[in-house]
């Protein structure tokens, strides 16, 4: 065996690959040929994992952050055993299949992180090697509960997208060791050779960084490459970046050119390829001594690996068996009976503090909490008293890496046994927009704190005061986006977006302090949309303001002076229209009036307004800085020029 | 004269920085008290710079990256002759004030960079170094024409942002000598040490970077502040970061503590710092000698390099008349007769192609063009041909850095003297969302080309499929989104996106072929929506479907099926919504049909179109990877499928 059955597997898997792109006609094989090996004796000789318990808690973990190729990591699960079969490999790319052009989380068995959009694998990779790291530290004897690797392959795509810096810095600064990373430096890119855009020294920036850096010259011996993973393994404090130095394409006629990046090699080429691996068997097949090669190794190792761990567990469960349930409840997400706050006579508050109010209840039942915010802990109210900074305590210090902080929120909430959440200002919502995107594509219960939400954020100016941020957020698919009215608006938020399993929620707070409303309730938030002005019983309303967030209060004052002024007035607090849209049912009969005399009110755009009322008061320019009185004034957000506004509106035809 | 004066001027900048911020109440004062010294000795011996000509295109440029140390600009600007008043800096930060919370250019004489939102100043630098690199090479003899430094002062915060880095390996691998960027290492962020979350060594990643790193170890020693800035400015190759250390809110009784970052010192603490700084005078008044010292130094310096410039200018005249026309034409953005495109037979074309087409034209006839994409110029078609890689041609390489492309490209057009466009995928958009939101709040007529817009991407499935991009962009103020329906369109969106003189333009394209249609026209793209389908004379319609890009022939030619089922159509192709709000006569009289009866057509998000439409067709879920045709068709993109649905639409009450 040795060498032979080596060269033998990795040409089997070179040769899936070749057989997945051409008979799709579409594909990368690029890196997905020359990365092979590279990927073989990680699972051949180190990875711990069970295919058949894919998604066993204390599985090593890893990312394909060069999601484009997938055809390579869907080859490698079908020879290591995993479900995915010699069909789904014959369907790369089609329609319904288990192999879509890029890995997608909880659709492909073995696959750990959806990835494609560049750096974000990277970033997801470091999330994951936080949560092991927070899980092993926050648990008593938690190497018991939870010991494993992170594994990421990363290509010159990911390592000049800003986010991976970031991420990167992070790992370094956060000790993350148990995080090894194989860099694929294959010397070109989808345009051309990597020198044309990238000539900094990636080894010296990773060494400012605080990683270990290994290095292979040839990135065709597994042998090689297998030792340098084990000696990353023994990294005792900082994470490790193997630089592995391949040739574009390898085996392909056009190898080491760029071309070979984005373009299915056809069936002449594919067969060079294959002569040139020493293939000597028919496409989509593999010979036996590979898939038995798997078994003895992968796979043996993982399903001991596996059994070993449920005795650990059941062992750990004998001396701790309070923190053994907490910690199967924190992996299926079960959320405790969620404590109430008590208002107390509260009278007004920032909506900011009444998240930090709930944050602290919430910290103080659910042990299994972890977040914090790119550097505005204060700001945002997110500096839970009595958290410590991590890995002692579970506060995260993302530092000024709003990109960062979004995807590896992803990554821990992809390895699971963790609540996360994150902070900022919602206009730098913006710089983690791909990640929140992503973060709703894997299904990911995700809660983003998003305070200093309108003008009314004031002196700080246009900058820092969003205006199209919302409309961006609530036209992604599968995210909630809150936006309370008050307090109680803030607890239902809050309520709803720790109990989701699948749905990530923004929660859009407000700096200034905004009034306890009489009728807002916790509970109907979970409708989306509902009365806080009734007109009284018998009555018709005339106009219905719908408003969100700290506009409600200003539609209350607003309607009440035009009811001064003879008109019946209803008034609607909308704090997340996405649940509003599942009960069509319901919100057919949420509005009293017809379109045609409804107003919106938001301080923010009025584009997407236009579904639920004909007459929308927003904000379609940038702000201005000045006290924030006198900007809600010059922006027409005051009770009266309300009014003024919608008697107007009610006077047209 | 010598120390005592120096001494005296950086004690007024101090002083008047502390009461800007104590007047208003609101500021950041950590960084505006340390950075003073390092200020000073720039513009006191090296920023060449005219006062009474602030918009002087061969000026020096500097960008306050961290722009929530304004307060220190606008005291620098005020004492080194700027049209900046005592009275603007009593109104600092008040609503109307040439004093805002950050920085805005276009707003106050002095400022060439809106900053605030961290990371993106160095970035706008790296942008105005590569716009004056890019003009010194383009034109003979071009160091006649320009020649000037760009400096950038930048904090920790900065340093974090992953934008920072793709910006600094951009301008480390295009060596941009002539940029030379401070670095404030106070020590501090927002929420506490630096250190909480930052440990990386910032120089050896410069280094890694291919920068040179200069050290100044006591951020108040002012002639070691101009001794480094006198050497980075010899670098010939590289460009040059010049670490300076320094303690955050110096003078303060709180000195060294983040606590100054962002809280004004209050009267006790700013007359504790005063004592410190040696401030004899009062509140808001400058000693005479401070102002007397900038007169002789920068003013003089700044008259006589502006006085020179113009003979230099009218001298290059002599030797090329030619290019000293373009030169002049290029600052004031002056396109000349833009040629229209020969159609001939053209059936059916990707409007990415149309788009590779307009720009080969476009570049045919304007001499100052600069552009590329983020690695995907061959998908995006902007490989232009003859046009060679920057900075011996004005082809962008701008490689995996979206964020950083965006934000260079802001920093080029602030610059001046070129017209810049840059490309990537559509979904990527949201990698670059906050620059975008930045060119359209400093008025810059950036140009995006985003292609691949759709589900219609098909293989690479959803992280590459756009849902709710164009509805994020569309709700930017100041921004056009154009969504061309065919190769005329795209005609129409570039005539307007390169005429346009402070709207940046988004131009979303199709990977896909769209057939050329009958009706659409490239003069009516500025009407922003127009028919393209009507009801034959004397019958009205019955139904309206509005649509955009790839949608609009499939709108006509489910149509053409509801025309056969006995329905009278219309369809209106929308290619730029902004353009039509501009306009509300033309808006109202557009749709022959009332609300009710009029179809949305979008592959997108419907949040939006029910401000133009009862019923929207789109996509509110996340694609999937398959054929581009069998997406469509489980998406029920196909004429038989929509016509079936705008048939049951018609046939509800």
């Amino acid at each position: 065996m040795g060498k032979s059955i080596d060269k033998m597997a990795v040409a089997a898997i070179r040769s899936l690959a070749i057989d997945e792109i051409n008979r799709a006609n579409s594909g990368h094989p690029g890196m997905a040929l020359d990365a092979a090996p590279s990927l073989f004796a990680l699972y051949r000789d180190h990875l711990v994992a069970d295919p058949a318990h894919p998604d066993w808690p204390n599985r090593d973990r890893f990312v394909l952050s060069s999601g484009h190729a997938s055809s390579l990591l869907y080859a490698l699960l079908h020879v290591s055993g995993y479900q995915v079969s010699m069909d789904d490999l014959k369907s790369f790319r089609q329609l319904g299949s288990k192999t879509p052009g890029h890995p997608e989380v909880g659709h492909t068995p073995g696959v750990d992180a959806t990835s494609g959009p560049l750096g974000q694998g990277v970033a997801q990779a470091v999330g994951m090697a936080i949560a092991e790291k927070a899980i092993r530290s926050q648990y008593p004897d938690g190497e018991k509960i939870m010991s494993h690797y992170t594994y990421c392959l990363c290509g010159d795509g990911d390592l000049q997208e800003g986010v991976v810096q970031e991420a990167v810095s992070l790992a370094g600064h956060l000790r993350l060791n148990k995080l090894i990373m194989i860099y694929d430096q294959n010397g070109s890119t989808l345009d051309g050779p990597t020198s044309d855009s990238l000539t900094e020294s990636i080894k010296l920036r990773f060494l400012a960084s605080e990683w270990n850096v290994l290095e292979v010259k040839n990135g065709n011996n597994v042998d090689k490459i297998s030792s340098a993973i084990a000696k990353a393994k023994k990294s005792s404090v900082y994470p490790t970046l193997i630089i592995m130095k391949t040739v574009i394409g390898y085996g392909s006629a056009n190898q080491g050119n760029h071309k070979t990046h984005g373009e299915p090699l056809g069936e002449e080429d594919g067969n060079h390829a294959k002569k040139v691996y020493g293939v000597t068997w028919d496409p989509f097949t593999v010979p036996e001594e590979v898939y038995a090669l798997f078994k003895e190794t992968f796979q043996a190792r993982g399903a001991a690996a596996y059994a070993a761990y449920a005795d650990q567990l059941a062992e750990y469960g004998k001396y701790h068996p309070e923190e053994q349930k907490t910690f199967l409840a924190a992996l299926k997400r079960e959320v405790p009976a969620l404590p109430s706050r008590d208002y107390g006579d509260l009278a007004k508050e920032a909506t900011r503090s009444s998240s930090g109010a709930m944050l602290a209840l919430y910290r103080s039942v659910i042990p299994y909490c972890l977040g914090g915010s790119a550097d505005v802990a204060g700001s945002t109210k997110t500096d839970v008293k009595g958290v410590k900074p991590f890995p002692e305590g579970t506060d995260m210090r993302y530092g000024i890496r709003e990109f960062a902080m979004a995807s590896a929120q992803n990554g821990i909430l992809l390895h699971g046994g963790l609540i996360s959440y994150c902070a900022c200002f919602l206009v730098f919502s913006d710089y983690m927009k791909n990640a929140i995107r992503m973060a709703a594509l894997e299904r990911l219960p995700a809660i983003y704190l998003f305070t200093h939400d309108s003008l009314a954020v004031g002196e700080d100016g246009p900058t820092h005061q969003p205006i199209e941020q919302l409309t961006g957020l609530r036209a992604t698919p599968n995210l909630n986006v809150f936006r309370p009215a008050d307090a109680k608006e803030v607890e239902g938020a809050y309520r709803l977006s720790f109990a989701s399993l699948s749905t990530p929620s923004a929660i859009v707070l407000s700096r200034q302090a905004l009034p306890l409303l009489e009728k807002t309730d916790p509970k109907k938030v979970a409708k989306g949309a509902y009365p806080v002005l009734s007109p009284k019983r018998g009555s018709k309303a005339d106009c219905t303001i719908i408003a969100t967030g700290s506009e409600v209060s200003l539609a209350i004052e607003a309607a009440e002076e035009l009811i001064k002024r003879g008109y019946v007035m209803e008034v609607i607090s909308a704090p997340c229209l996405s649940l509003l849209e599942e009960n069509p049912a319901y919100m057919n009969k949420l509005f009293s009036t017809p379109y045609a005399k409804r107003v919106s009110l938001e301080m923010g755009s009025t584009l997407g307004w236009g579904r639920y009322a004909k007459w929308n008061i927003g904000v379609n320019e940038f702000g201005a800085s000045g006290k924030a009185e006198a900007v809600l004034d010059e922006y027409g957000f005051t009770p009266m020029k309300i009014a003024d506004k919608i008697a107007y509106f009610l006077s047209k035809k």
